[in-house]
């Protein structure tokens, strides 16, 4: 479980001890960034004739805009996530599928290469085959007597 | 160019009017929110001592602290947008990568199949030479009359 820690940070002039989970230098952060609003206004002439409740309120109105923006901000990255997210499932469905096609065609090749080896094989017997029976040494049927032609 | 728009909103019971670009409804939605967080803070007894310049310095931290909060969650978003653009173009790379391979396998399967029929005509062709040199139909070498085998 988080520590609460205390700080004491200067916040227009005054001291205040805040308590919080996130930190010293996160509160001091913050002080600083109202700090900062508070001498932006304070340097805006036509805001000089406000009273120190207006000024306030407008300084809240400030910071209120930068927080409703950065949810803006977040609710538009959000939707680019959701948008990536399905795109990287659709990729990924495209990457199974042609992975499944590749083992089918490598599964056809192999038989393919295997059917030809055979074929090749069986080539070279006919070949060999064909070979003798034109030289007359192998006859269908009933077996003859090889009969040397003569010259 | 956006027309900047004016409204008049209450917040913690006055009236102010206020300019900007983003429109009325969200000039209101602003003021809400202000209000809602006022409403918390006077509703908790621990505060209620407090100075109202006091109160709305709390007032401006805790706004601050949304607006830290969500700044936080943008950067944080931000992050996962990068690791997924990485992702996304990781699983191109691989998609393009397997389509070349794909091609190549489909070429190389269209050139075996190809191989193969043209094996298996030439298989035909021999079996068929084979069986005539058997029947002593064609021999190499010099003519010789066919000769039919007695019973």
């Amino acid at each position: 479980m988080a520590e609460k820690t205390s700080a004491e940070v200067i916040i227009g002039g005054k001291v205040y001890t805040l308590s919080g989970y996130e930190g010293e230098e996160y509160l001091q952060r913050v002080a600083t960034y109202i700090n900062n609003k508070i001498n932006e206004f304070n340097n805006m002439e036509e805001l000089r004739r406000l009273s120190g409740d207006m000024k306030a309120t407008l300084i809240q109105l400030n910071i209120a805009d930068d927080y409703f923006k950065a949810r803006t901000q977040v609710e538009k990255l959000e939707q680019e996530i959701e948008q990536k997210d399905k795109e990287i499932y659709d990729l990924k469905h495209d990457l199974i599928s042609n992975q499944i096609k590749a083992e089918s065609d490598e599964k056809e090749l192999k038989e393919l290469e295997a059917k030809n080896q055979e074929l090749l094989l069986n080539k070279a017997k006919l070949e060999a085959s064909l070979e003798d029976a034109l030289l007359g040494k192998v006859t269908k049927g009933k077996k003859t007597e090889s009969k040397k032609t003569e010259e």
